[in-house]
């Protein structure tokens, strides 16, 4: 028996790749796609290899990549793939994430055609398992500060991949403990004519028997808080020859007389030209956090509507837990701002697509820069509120939710890291507020925000960019509320759109004041001591980009019950954003207190008004019914 | 080289059982106390089932338990074993809490002395392993609704113990799945004079080779989120026969003429008495908790001081993560905040000692119950304290953070739980709730609050109980707050002392004023409608309760480095707080938007000011260096 209302709600939500995600519930086989609980770290990691190869098997691999070398769909399709793969087993969704995205990603953004026709096919197919091997020991956000060096020996046309001290080894690189077979590395790459800042080059790392190759050391990073599928590790290089054509050698390269040449001439911009070219990998590690929550928010929401466990009052029947406001206010919430999460994953997916997809050259730099900065910020969001709406979920199914059958656990352990690879959090949403408030030419500075405000001063907080998405069903619906000066419309998404934004822009207004201020004996005390206010401001932002992409998609749809009921979700989404930040609208006169208190109010009606659409609303979310084996809600 | 700020610190820190934690610190030995990480679920068990018998070994499982029959030193001063037990591993941790607290304790307290004769001397060596089985399928907060019967046949003078349906079998039951020999069995006891509600009888499980015995069912729980080493599992029994004096009688017994008695007629009373004996365990899992935070803040606290990664501005050195904001703001709140806690923990100790010390026995009703409703209110807010904390150390240490080897990840898997055992956190909110508004009479009736709503519906809220510790300190502290009424002071103890106690009452008056309206045909929805306002007065009043004790303790020292020091801790702990909470305040006219901006900014010049004093801190926080093995802080 099929609802009506949850089909065209999840049609909405399926977006663009509608047709992408309905093979992908109709054909990703569960067998597959989960784990049983309790694997020993060395079965759970040959586990999750098998299963790679399986997916690969059944073409899903070529997905995101160009249809010339075999690839299909679209480059940003990647992403919703990622998102459908999320409500299988984590360590699965890595593996793949890293072969295919991040390993298999550089060689065809960074590379050219003749890694192309070398490689892409083998990667495809998981004939080449490969890494990414970026990160190092004492530099982790900060990437520009890699010590691997790459220094070309003209004499027989080869770089000399070197690790030259402790803090210079690669660690924490999916597949390096057990399977790569070669790695994409990043090094700063010298030749005889001087420095040209960090490249990538492919370096063999074990031959053909699993071995490591000669020069090249590995090691297994070992047990970790989750993810016991991905075999991370660390590779170190002594003095290891590869081939000139080994260079990924898009925007840089050397030439055949042993010179450097790019297109690029300014190497901070040619730096962060190549690292926007992995954007990629912050919107899959976004939506399938997000999708993780949504897993988790099902098995919670589907128990709590199951669960007796006090009488009521005299004489009444028990109540289910989800009846209680208690249990509502720790679900409800949280699934509608799920919902809405996912408007905006889709708008940046679509927006990446636009972009980047045709041949990742960049187009449109002013795009490209408001896109990394949106998809920083929207992965640091959706991968905390996965973590903590996984928790509540398993508090809410107590004990049970414990238990690693109910599926809870194992998610939120492998969701934990979500908040640091791909770049940690806290970084993400300062690059986010730094994408806000400098002007493109600004930001090729460093990547950290003290050193940029140094650098900047009195060029800082000038252009307070306004980045609305500037459409028309978003415009009318503020403008309606904003003509209202009522206390009646609390309860309305108008009134929410307009409240986000005003947020939103206060927020960025006054710190570009503070920041503007700067010079470069105080930068870095006036940038610390408004470093909260930097985090506010991207977080302001980005729920803004979030209510308004929900709101959008809403307002598209055609009138009708399901309209009515999203309409309703995200205004809980809003009001709980609201809620939280009440102290802010407070203090800055936004509220009143007596519409303040309204506000929880409206909460809290509201969880009970859509406590029966529940199973609709669970529905909707399209997350197959076999990848759910939870024995609590069956 | 000591500090002697440091050990004035950590000797008030330590409180009354100084001497027990100084030989835990000087005793109790690393490689007994941690396991290595990447242990198979059957070797972490077997290895936690050695470890616990080493603990015995050396003395340890006789601490809390009556000198009379070989127990050592106070009642309540294994609770601070277990403080210091939860700087290890806390698969031990629960396994010895399993053991020695719950099913010792309830043989020692709920037992009499034929079965302290015949039992303890066995349980304190760990000879006799045992189970306390309480918890069912489908009974979790609900202990009073168990199903689990205990028939006594009076032809043969035993117990009929029967498992009557699916959702009565006994599960998540430490020490079942492996160990156990015997289990104390909650089951409704009924007699031919009719049934007596929930009472704990001794019921043998295992034979001497591990066999279950006939008539009994074990089952395994399985991997879980955390807690590897912890055997939790099922039991079923049908119609298992176990002799009468197997009855823990101290509350209640079968005459020899097959007839109930009981010294306490109410059934309901007499439940809420033996469960009241019970609080120990709380009192436990909350400064285990506690205890684990403190680990985490000290793992993340000396990486974060170490660790650099971008520069700083032009020509700078390189800055430690430390040295921002951004990340002070993440931990020295939460330091400060586990410090406040540990003094209200060992002021529940105490009480637990003055109140429960001799004999268990109900010599202050009312004593006894301020007591249960503050350790339960205490509990979740320590575990949940401990579980943000953990997490944010994780993520404060980055990937490094997400290696098993530094310890943090299976921490916070491990304490994951501990918001959930030993009742539920929104239960016990709830429940510390109720204690503050009901009497003591209107007490016995369910521990679901709804349902006592209806039923003492005229006398809820009637009384108001005034809970202030009524301490000379405070009093004083507070009427220096309450003098003042100009701004300078925002930044005080005092201010806060009193802010704490504004907020407290009025959420709890406000909350009487709503409950009073209740009659048996609304109670459910006034109570479900009045569910965020009962959790808020629990916390608020919890949160007094700890500002109070912290502030008490500190209040009591020389004066003095020391002393100042803890008064700038406290006042983080209480301004963050006050600003988490800051809508409430605005909205209730309680701070001006001029104050509650100046609350932000002063805990932004704390975390700055008290910087430099973060390794003192992390020293007086008294952990056993050579538990903490982080490779990262080495």
């Amino acid at each position: 028996m099929t609802d009506p209302i949850a089909d065209q709600l999840r049609d909405v939500l399926d977006g663009r790749w509608i047709e992408l995600r309905r093979r992908a519930r109709a054909e990703l086989p569960a067998e597959v796609l989960l784990a049983p609980p309790g694997l020993s770290l060395e079965e759970h990691r040959a586990r999750t290899t098998d299963s790679l190869l399986a997916i690969a098997g059944m073409g899903y691999g070529r997905v995101g990549f160009p249809a010339e070398f075999g690839g299909e769909l679209d480059y940003a399709a990647s992403c919703v793939l990622f998102e459908m793969q999320a409500y299988g087993d984590l360590s699965l969704l890595v593996k793949t994430g890293v072969q295919f995205g991040l390993f298999g990603g550089a060689v065809a953004r960074l590379g050219t055609r003749r890694h192309h026709a070398a490689y892409l096919e083998d990667i495809m197919t998981g004939r080449l398992l490969g890494s990414f091997a970026m990160t190092e020991v004492g530099h982790g956000s900060n990437v520009q500060a890699l010590e691997t060096t790459a220094t070309y020996d003209d004499s027989t046309r080869e770089f000399v991949i070197d690790t030259p001290s402790d803090s210079a080894v690669k660690t924490y690189i999916g597949n390096a403990a057990r399977d790569a077979r070669i790695a994409v590395v990043f090094a700063q790459l010298t030749t005889d004519d001087g420095d040209h800042g960090v490249h990538a080059v492919l370096v063999p790392v074990r031959d053909d028997a699993g071995k490591p190759l000669p020069g090249v050391t590995i090691g297994d990073n070992g047990p970790k808080g989750g993810l016991p599928g991905v075999d991370n590790g660390t590779f170190a290089f002594d003095h290891v020859r590869v081939p000139k054509a080994n260079l990924l050698n898009a925007f840089g390269d050397v030439g055949d007389d042993g010179r450097y040449v790019s297109e690029i001439d300014n190497p901070n911009r040619r730096f962060f030209t190549m690292l926007g070219t992995l954007v990629r990998g912050r919107v899959c590690v976004g939506g399938g956090a997000g999708a993780a929550a949504k897993k988790a928010l099902a098995i919670a929401l589907r128990y709590g509507a199951a669960r007796r466990q006090f009488a009521a009052a005299d004489g009444q029947d028990e109540i289910v837990v989800l009846d209680y406001l208690a249990h509502q206010r720790k679900l409800l919430p949280r699934l509608a701002k799920s919902i809405a999460l996912s408007f905006a994953q889709n708008a940046v997916t679509e927006r990446l697509q636009e972009l980047q997809g045709d041949t990742g050259a960049e187009r449109d730099q002013e795009g490209q820069r408001e896109l990394e900065s949106r998809v920083a910020g929207l992965k640091a969001v959706t991968t905390w509120h996965a973590l903590d709406t996984i928790q509540v979920c398993r508090e809410a199914c107590g004990g049970a939710g414990y238990l690693a059958e109910n599926q809870l656990t194992q998610l939120r352990a492998d969701v934990d890291v979500f908040t640091t690879f791909e770049g940690d959090n806290t970084v993400l949403l300062q690059l986010a507020a730094k994408g806000l408030l400098t002007d493109y030419q600004a930001m090729w500075g460093d990547l950290d925000v003290p050193g940029m405000v140094g650098k900047v001063a009195g060029q800082v907080g000038e252009r307070i960019v306004e980045r609305t998405t500037g459409r028309a069903g978003i415009q009318r619906l503020v403008d309606v509320a904003t003509r209202r000066d009522d206390d009646s419309a609390t309860d309305s998404l108008a009134w929410a759109v307009s409240m986000f934004e005003q947020r939103a822009n206060h927020v960025l207004e006054t710190l570009g004041g503070r920041l503007r201020k700067a010079n470069k004996d105080n930068a870095f005390e006036l940038f610390n001591s408004a470093q909260d206010h930097v985090l506010l401001a991207a977080r302001t932002h980005i729920d803004r980009c979030v209510l308004e992409a929900a709101a959008e998609a809403q307002q598209g749809m055609p009138d009708g019950p399901a309209k009515g009921l999203l309409e309703r979700v995200l205004i809980l989404y809003a009001l709980s954003s609201i809620e939280e930040d009440k102290a802010w609208f407070l203090e800055h006169g936004r509220l009143t207190t007596a519409r303040s208190r309204a506000v929880t109010s409206a909460i809290n009606d509201l969880c009970q008004e859509l406590r029966p659409q529940v199973a609709t609303l669970v529905d909707a979310l399209g997350i197959p019914a076999e990848l759910i084996t939870a024995p609590i809600v069956h």
